[in-house]
């Protein structure tokens, strides 16, 4: 979840192409910079990004109208052109809720990898940027009957496109996976139910760990979504009531709903009287979903991991973010599975580049065999 | 914490003359209604309330020009009236945030001991609903050097003039704290530091038992402060933003600034960079007076105390009171402190008073010594 | 779990027998003793205990040599032999590890029951108090193919045949279940899958709610289960090292192993160099039957339940039961599931009479319709 | 807390000055050997470590009879000797309860330092390593009036012994402290308590951070301090009953109790009819002592750390360590506290010299000013 201005779904798909064209002639502006500075004859092998689509069978028969062919953004650091029989280790990030389209994610990337790798920092890897939008603005990267199986294609689909298109080290040891927020989520959840595909995850603010403060019965967010007519609303609701589409998409994620268009989806609190109080059947479909209580299901897989980070700014303004990620690692804990939870100093988003720059990268490098 | 809208406090004022003399007409028409259905020749002895002012030396000198002369309403039983030689239990109920005036308190505890009674349900006794509002809509019952020391004026001032005017039975077995809200952290935290007053605790869905969640750095109402230009606007906030006056209040009660009108008070959270943060020469003030925090050090108090029940709604609306509640539950079960939490479908106020007919009159009348 | 000192299994048994024997003279004594008090030239009717076998087909074949056919003492009011078309709600109450066998407990319930009816402080109600010991000394009344189907045979075979051979009112409201350490085990876990049998859970310190503390990998015992050759020693370990034989029950209950003889089932923690590590794969087998992990799997079974009731000691020396019993209400309270949890001043078995008869019965009896 | 062996108290003292001349004895063997291997003319500058004596004079008047004069261990990197215009900075290393004496710990050091340093992993640092062991095997790094003003002595006297005598860089940001188990434990409070003295923390697998679980009323040993007739007895009870002389250790550090010899201290536990229940009066003052229970306290000071480190065996033997850590991370996060809190695999003590080579040094050699 990142606090973002919301376009509509279309709008934002043209903004993609304008990033793309502007992406590449930013590579090729900083490549006369760079010979400028260096007065090298020759452009020198630089860093590369990829913008790719990759086809899943899985996310063919959603009910949003969402593409099967979704956008992927590869990073591939200089080091892929200029050694052309090496291969690398690779890391997976996955963006938030109504995030910045890929294409975004990736040049932050771009600009971090190259800096990290320029300074000797890290080793050089692959990074792969894919796309988890999806018409309600997240798919929260899980297998859904109405929004299409996203976590199939992240964990088989694009995984083996990218093994088949790129030099990469295919073996789980060599993989990580990570995002932010939203991100963070899919990451736990796609990590522990595919330690065989992914050994390392590195988990930001994840969110969706408990399903308590702010997505919880306290907050009255879940008894607006009648208010929503269409989804083409969802992305102008953003800034004015940012936790109505979030929780929408969550229930088209978590308790679908397909005979109940255009929302899809069943929400886990119902009014009960003049209050809100959870739905019996709907709040466990949930909590199937929700990291911290999927643990304990997920233990034999989560014990094959060899490394697992989490971190989160302790003034996180999604308040059920802190106290599930000390949930997680409480229980993490109990069932003695290794890991990492570090508390910074920040809000949800206030250092999450800076994060991904010093800690995450860093921390895949010195991990990922290679 | 009650959400309810907000008047202005002169008018208030108003108001609360204005319920005083309707509830004495009530009285009367109620005793007409009695003596038509019972066809009695006499006016059969009924329960009473008196609403008295109580003198606080400790409130002479608070900066917001609230008196030092606080209303209070005291109901006695048919029974006090009826037996003038005996001594009666003593119940003392706080009320919450932006509360309905001790009047309106009594009236609503005149209608249910007065049910529990008939039925025969509980024993005769004694309530005591003091003020516990002040000119920023809630004093949190705490010694403050801006607010006044509301602490000292309900576990001695009041008490003394309890004990001296009524014929209760002046032991702290016969006596019983209990509040809903602000009135449950008012409950807890005299009840723990003058168990040698009150031996019993009752509370409702409790306040600020944790500073997290809705009350901590997740919530920016910390940085809208600056947009109240006097006291005289909260009121008016209670509808649009009710927290806002709520935590102003609290910085007024648990971190005082003298220095600093028309707020006077320090908030625990405040900006850095683009969040929030604690700051931190005035979360520690917060802290001691947060309750799961200052369990540690109440604890030779808490031990003598002979029985603590703490409620409250599943569904509140306010997050924090949820997992402060479990917190306190668990910071008092590590100490070895019996007592009892009860979790039942509701939210913060849908309950409040069918939980004190059904479950605080009768447990205080079930222990309290008589 | 209850520390009494252990007999060999056959020796158990004979024990039985003469605490059958000896509780029909006490009861005859019993019987002389009111006619000399009271005078009463009639033997009035007084409260029954029926001492009888119920087979479960689920038990047959279990790897222990278990009888099919387990022993049940079933208490019956005086009013049900006075009142011959009367209807009685039923409490089902299940005894705790290496526990004293039904027939003691029985006499235990019979002592209360009496005690309580005197003096009308209870309605009359039929108290079920079915074995649950096995060659292991713990069913923990789970399904298992070591040690047979318990779990069935309570919700199922016992409820049908109390049903069918007594004059019960036969609705869930009018069923609760409870039991005290194992059996308060046995009460949430069976309660929580069976809410269409029973609609209210009382469970008494009820342990292998997390595995934590003193059953985690903290404890050496998990190491020490080399140590025993055959079922038979089990009984003269509840002396010197009490949690070897609990953990090997658990063992068998919950990660049975048909392969491995005489213990037949799979530790959850397991040596690992110098120290215990969990077994990925046991782990998870032992999890899914731990209470609080179990919890969010069984919410909508427990949605329907409409009372659960929790208590302990504050000082129970098995160190996991009080952390376990905050960590099953807090996982509650996150889900919305009312409940009552209490603390008291005890350890595991101080107080457990006393709290039988002013908690247990008395909460029931409140609450069953009748 | 380690678990090993006992000496009675001169035969350790007799061990520690063989202890000295081994070490200097290894040392010229060491000198020679890499003469030998190096073939150089000249002894190469090499690491060093200094045994010397600091005088506390808050440790004067304890009632034990230990020294005011304690022993302390000073590493010093090679460059020490090879720059002597250089000043270092300095990391404190705390040992546990009953732990190898200075002398031992300070040649883990070495090995460690000078392996990191030959492999260009980590800046050269002081090491110091001073005694925490009294006549009750661990002084828990407190002020006490029974057993003297450790903790004074600590941030006081040693560190102005450390900078008065050595090229330090005298400064906050140059100091860190750490420490495993008791030490982390001292690491912890003596930090929190002095951020002006050590801006950085690191607490290996910290002890007493609650008052739960082994160490709280479930764990009998409480009751058996009245089996101990003198301190001499403590180390050979080591083996049999660790957990004894630990919390007579903690009862004179935490509760003090100068009228009563020869253990001058109070337990926290003591027995109620037939259980531990805990004692009104003495509570409070552990708690006082309990980190994550003192941490609303201290925040003021903890805001002025630099860092914060804590880590643990998911298997810990202790069972309160695992609890305690995750409830000191918890009460860190709610307060807005940055810190990182890593789990690994193993126990009490299985992997603290690893995790001092690849961790705890680490960390310092990359956050310390230098």
């Amino acid at each position: 979840m990142k606090r973002r201005a919301g376009l509509a779904y279309d709008e934002r798909m043209g903004v993609m192409q304008k990033v793309i064209k502007l992406s590449k002639r930013l590579q090729i502006l900083l490549a006369l910079a760079i010979l400028t500075v260096c007065g090298a004859p020759i452009v020198a092998a630089q860093s590369r990004i990829d913008i790719v689509k990759v086809h899943s069978p899985g996310l063919e028969r959603n009910l949003l109208g969402d593409p099967a062919d979704q956008t992927v953004a590869v990073y591939l650091p200089d080091t892929y052109q200029r050694e052309p029989q090496r291969h690398f280790a690779t890391v997976y990030l996955l963006h938030g809720f109504a995030d910045t389209p890929v294409e975004g994610v990736a040049k932050i990337m771009q600009e971090h990898m190259d800096k990290l790798l320029a300074t000797h920092r890290i080793e050089p890897m692959i990074v792969v940027a894919p796309n988890g939008l999806n018409r309600f603005l997240g798919s929260f990267y899980v297998n859904s009957e109405v929004t299409g199986n996203w976590e199939d294609y992240i964990a088989h689909d694009l995984v083996a496109y990218v093994d088949a298109h790129y030099r990469t080290l295919a073996s789980r040891e060599s993989r990580g996976i990570s995002g932010h927020s939203m991100g963070g989520y899919g990451a736990l959840m796609i990590g522990f139910k595919h330690p065989d595909v992914f050994a390392y995850i590195y988990a930001m603010s994840p969110c969706c760990t408990v399903l308590e403060a702010d997505i919880g019965p306290a907050n009255a967010v879940w008894s607006r979504r009648e208010q929503v007519r269409t989804a083409d609303e969802l992305p102008f609701l953003l800034d004015k009531d940012f936790m109505l589409p979030v929780t929408i998409a969550m229930s088209a994620a978590f308790a679908p709903d397909r005979d109940h268009p255009p929302l899809f989806g069943k929400p886990a609190f119902v009014p009960n009287g003049k209050h809100l109080a959870p739905d019996p059947v709907v709040l466990p479909k949930f909590q199937a979903n929700i990291v911290a209580s999927a643990v304990p299901r997920l233990l034999s897989g989560i014990f094959k991991l060899k490394g697992i980070y989490i971190d989160y700014g302790a003034e996180d303004e999604f308040s059920h973010i802190p106290i599930g990620a000390q949930a997680l690692s409480s229980i993490l804990s109990q069932s003695g599975v290794p890991h990492v939870l570090e508390v910074y100093e920040g809000n949800h988003s206030s250092r999450v580049r800076e994060r991904i720059e010093t800690s995450l990268l860093p921390w895949f490098s010195s991990r990922l065999r290679r």
